[in-house]
């Protein structure tokens, strides 16, 4: 799919108090960063990018993917880096240094050093990010030559310079800028992320950078990140593919002055607005999926918290609902076929089933439907399930991208 | 992938003691089996089956989907069949009779008794199976009025036709007949399989009809079928989706008069046979994958076993893996990716990986090797990967599919 007008989805509003910004190059006060073409993308594209945030005293919170093959980047980041207190960001797209081993690792630290030098920060305060290809040596030498010159670029309108440097196989940008009314003034917010392919985030997800210049204390930066990336990144799936680089950073400089106070109004209207912001890039993150061409969601409600979960990501994950959802076509034993794959020895499930409004299934049996109403209302841009499992009190959802022609055409072609 | 003459792949040898029949469509003696167009398909092709068994004493184990949402006749044959005294088997294509509710049932029980009338064996010794659609009632009165044509088309050699009866999306029949030589004579073992897509199954799997006129005590038939449907069926993914339908059955009619003694080298010679047969039918229906151009397996081993069956079934399941199988693509990063994927927190893993003999990873860390040799290797039609974990003591394998553009086109087009 193409990219949408940000929040233009049903399933993403923007709360009230939150207002889109029309410049979504500018950062938050208190932040600069660059893009460079440091010749790591066969294609000479941007591929390096440094963020940096110029206040001594920001805070921060960062996830990372639960990978058992993690990158080196994520391993060194996770060990050599104080996380509430990131600083700069390095991060190249182009090689994902991962099953890399120590000379990984080793690369990773000097990316990390020289980012230090030219952020002009301590080493501990850099994180280290990298996505693309896996299990090719990176050319770290490119890299710091890249963040040098990126050194002088570095400005605070740089958000669309750091977003091209961390894009590989996505068609469109990903990233927003908003403004959020709080009861101590207004603050701005900002992310740029990325992903498109390798996409069933565990924890954190693909690259996410966001940036505030509110004033956050540790505790509510890590609060925040981790309740929104939960309900966001945490809740797409494009392929299933936990991948081995997935980060998420949130930072905030304070510059503005305003201050978020734990348990106040004001955290509440800035985690609502961070909530919109990441579902959003989520959403936008499965509308590349790619060769998306239309997109799921499928909320799944009974009395069973793993079997509602289980359920969830049986149904996004089913290259079948996939297909089907691809072609426009209602096949909706397909979604009870799922739910039997992730709910075993439990025939006969009275599980209820409705497409876009239309009650196709109840209590495990066909019911008489609209037929050519539902197979209009499946050829829409987004398709919403809504499955009943017994019982009452757990609900999740799941965003999911179709599965076509594209995907199969990037992915037996995308090289090693 | 085309059909390719049985027992062609490395992967499955012949035992010595077994010869490929080249008359596939006779049944062993005692077996009689008949298929016809009863107008279930909408494409006037053969849909209804039916195998009897002329043996009162006939014997039979019996397997199905652990689906939550199993279709009608597998719960009605589960409960209202003599699963170690099956005599005949109706089958229907073209309709899955899931998620049909109390009418389902009852249409599975219609089949049930027309069959039994027609092959004049008792209701309880009749199984029932279906494939097709689901969601979509089934037109029982078109399945009686087949099956009483059936009754008259009953003959020795009709496995074609019950063959024929049973394929859905399947691209080449899915059969062959062996002689097997044991201490006490020759005995002929058949079997008949359906299954392209919706496949990944979970102790049972799609249709596969197995018949011999070797005498097979009970508890050797449940036996011998438990544990080479381990071996085959259990080991396979097309798409990683466990069907609502899947079922197996095994059948002895012990017109042959060779007895096969529990725990005697005959039972070890005919689950040598029985294994053999059961592994080319579940290779062959990777190989019908849909779409299949390439079929790959992967070999994990380690000392955690649960580990190990979830890593071979990430990188079965992959669809990066499978897309890159399918373009003849060496991407063996998406291996260690979708290792990480099975085994999270794990970091740093130090796995190790071979693709056709080449090793590629050691302890996590890609290793220098020839690009070109490898490239060529994973060009054939069957490729293998061996994945190291650490430790001893487990060792798992799955075969699976590729994923092209013709899923694709066969599941968006696929109607409901």
């Amino acid at each position: 799919m193409a990219a949408l007008e940000p929040f233009s989805s049903r399933w993403v509003p923007l709360p009230e108090h939150v207002r889109l910004l029309t410049d979504p190059d500018r950062l938050p006060d208190g932040f600069r960063a660059a893009g460079v073409a440091a010749g790591i993308k066969p294609s000479g594209g941007t591929d390096v990018g440094l963020l940096v945030s110029d206040a001594v005293e920001t805070t921060s919170a960062a996830r990372f993917t639960r990978s058992g093959t993690a990158a080196a980047p994520v391993l060194l980041t996770r060990e050599r880096c104080r996380l509430d207190a990131i600083r700069a960001v390095v991060v190249n797209s182009g090689n994902a240094n991962a099953a890399t081993g120590s000379m990984g690792l080793q690369d990773a630290a000097k990316m990390q050093g020289a980012a230090s030098m030219c952020a002009g920060v301590p080493e501990d305060q850099v994180a280290v990010c990298s996505t693309g290809v896996i299990g090719v040596p990176l050319d770290a030498r490119a890299v710091v030559k890249g963040l040098s010159e990126a050194r002088g670029e570095l400005r605070a309108d740089g958000a669309g310079d750091l977003q091209r440097a961390i894009m590989t196989t996505d068609l469109f940008e990903k990233r927003a800028a908003l403004a959020v009314e709080l009861p101590g003034g207004t603050v701005r917010l900002t992310a740029q992320a990325k992903g498109a392919g390798m996409i069933q985030p565990s924890f954190a997800t693909m690259l996410c950078f966001v940036q505030t210049d509110a004033l956050l204390s540790i505790a509510t930066a890590d609060l925040l990140l981790a309740v929104c990336v939960q309900r966001s990144f945490d809740r797409i799936s494009v392929d299933g593919q936990l991948s081995t680089n997935d980060t998420a950073i949130l930072q905030a400089s304070g510059a503005s002055g305003v201050i978020v106070e734990p348990e106040s109004d004001g955290e509440r209207l800035f985690g609502e607005a961070l909530d919109a912001l990441l579902r959003e890039l989520a959403l936008a993150i499965v509308r590349d999926g790619e060769g998306s061409e239309r997109i799921g969601r499928v909320v799944v409600r009974g009395g069973h918290g793993p079997n509602v979960e289980r359920t969830a990501r049986a149904v996004a994950n089913s290259p079948l609902v996939k297909t089907a959802l691809h072609g426009g076509d209602p096949n909706w034993g397909r979604i009870v076929q799922a739910a039997g794959m992730a709910i075993v020895d439990a025939a006969p499930l009275p599980i209820d089933v409705a497409i876009e409004g239309v009650q196709v299934c109840v209590a495990g049996q066909a019911i008489g439907h609209d037929v050519e109403e539902l197979a209009a209302r499946v050829k829409g841009p987004e398709v919403e399930y809504v499955i009943g499992l017994p019982g009452d009190g757990f609900e999740t959802e799941v965003f999911f991208s179709d599965l076509g022609h594209e995907y199969i055409r990037i992915n037996a072609e995308y090289t090693t």
